[in-house]
């Protein structure tokens, strides 16, 4: 029987590297999409399912979490606060959800249980992310602690992040090596048609792009 | 400004007598509480809007949380597994539901960053509760810790179990003395007119309430 791999997948650049890495180690993978009310919530999703079907990953979950939109308070899930495009500032941004990776964990670890899979893998970028708490190598490590004490006892779950210490330079480096399809990939914070170019997110993209040498292979606003 | 507690409240005994603890200690109560297409789901959720309305609680969340239903495989969601009825027994029974406390707690944490609450507290009972993983206090302890990594640098979160260590006889015996309203309460698995008296969950409460000495005001069938 093949290993098995639950991946937290966002249509992103990062949890995709995060998906190849994991089928390039032979895991058969459960692959766990969240939709939250988050602004790009249908490009993230068609870019997922894109991915899947590139890799021919069967085993889906798409969770859908009214949860984020419920509480508000951020600018990915609450339309009333906008999304910033000055560029990457110091702290905690707007756009950080309370806990957000630590309730994904807490499902993905959920599906690994009832999946019988020993990991599960997750994108986070500590360094380059700007400031989200929950992207720590120290938070995950915890939350495996956590996972593993709350679980059954012959439960046994690993949470791997390779990406936590990469630079986005280097994460679209070894996403070109291991042929992940970034072309199907999305990770501008606002927009859905073509990327804005200008958000945190669209910044540290393109960044990674440059520094890598490598022209980004999505289309962008200007 | 009152300090401010999170509650986790089903709807059941145990965690109206942390509501009733809480507000003891002064703490003005967010009240959280989860459907998740339990069987009871209805009942529960009608338990806790009464109880809410008892302590004249205003702020409450009502979280509707499909994924348990997704993910299937336990007896409390799928209702093609039978809720035991024939007596506790021991190891994990089948109404465990995977992480379950795990996730409720993740979302309560989000919930609890937003609020400014510097209290979550759940009414987990470690030794009296049938065996889930999720129930010991090292598990809550180790939440604890993932929580306050995973959360803002600002933010703090003292999880408060103050049942973890008490017999199901002793709870009834304090939900007396704090007049917590046992009479709006629920803990039946599968019925949702008058409780079952034979699922693990009636046994349990209805155990306590004789090593207690007292009359438990809810109707069973037989």
């Amino acid at each position: 029987m093949s290993k098995k791999a639950v991946v937290i997948m966002s249509g992103g650049m990062d949890s995709s590297l995060v998906c190849s890495k994991m089928i390039d180690d032979a895991y058969e993978i459960i692959a766990v999409h969240f939709n939250y009310d988050q602004r790009t919530q249908d490009k993230e999703l068609e870019c997922f399912n894109s991915i899947c079907k590139h890799y021919n990953i069967d085993k889906t979950y798409v969770i859908d979490l009214d949860f984020f939109k419920q509480l508000g308070a951020n600018a990915l899930t609450d339309r009333s606060i906008d999304v910033p495009t000055s560029g990457v500032e110091e702290g905690v941004p707007v756009t950080y959800v309370p806990f957000r990776n630590g309730i994904f964990l807490s499902l993905a670890a959920s599906i690994a249980e009832k999946e019988g899979a020993e990991v599960l893998a997750i994108g986070v970028v500590q360094e380059d992310s700007s400031g989200y708490p929950d992207c720590r190598d120290s938070f995950i490590k915890s939350m495996e602690k956590s996972i593993n004490l709350g679980t059954k006892d012959e439960t046994s779950i690993e949470i791997k992040m390779p990406l936590v210490h990469l630079s986005k330079a280097q994460i679209v480096s070894e996403a070109i090596k291991l042929k992940t399809p970034l072309e199907l990939t999305w990770s501008c914070y606002q927009n859905e048609d073509k990327a804005c170019g200008v958000c945190d997110s669209c910044r540290l993209r393109l960044n990674g792009f440059k520094i890598a040498g490598v022209k980004d292979p999505i289309i962008y606003e200007n």
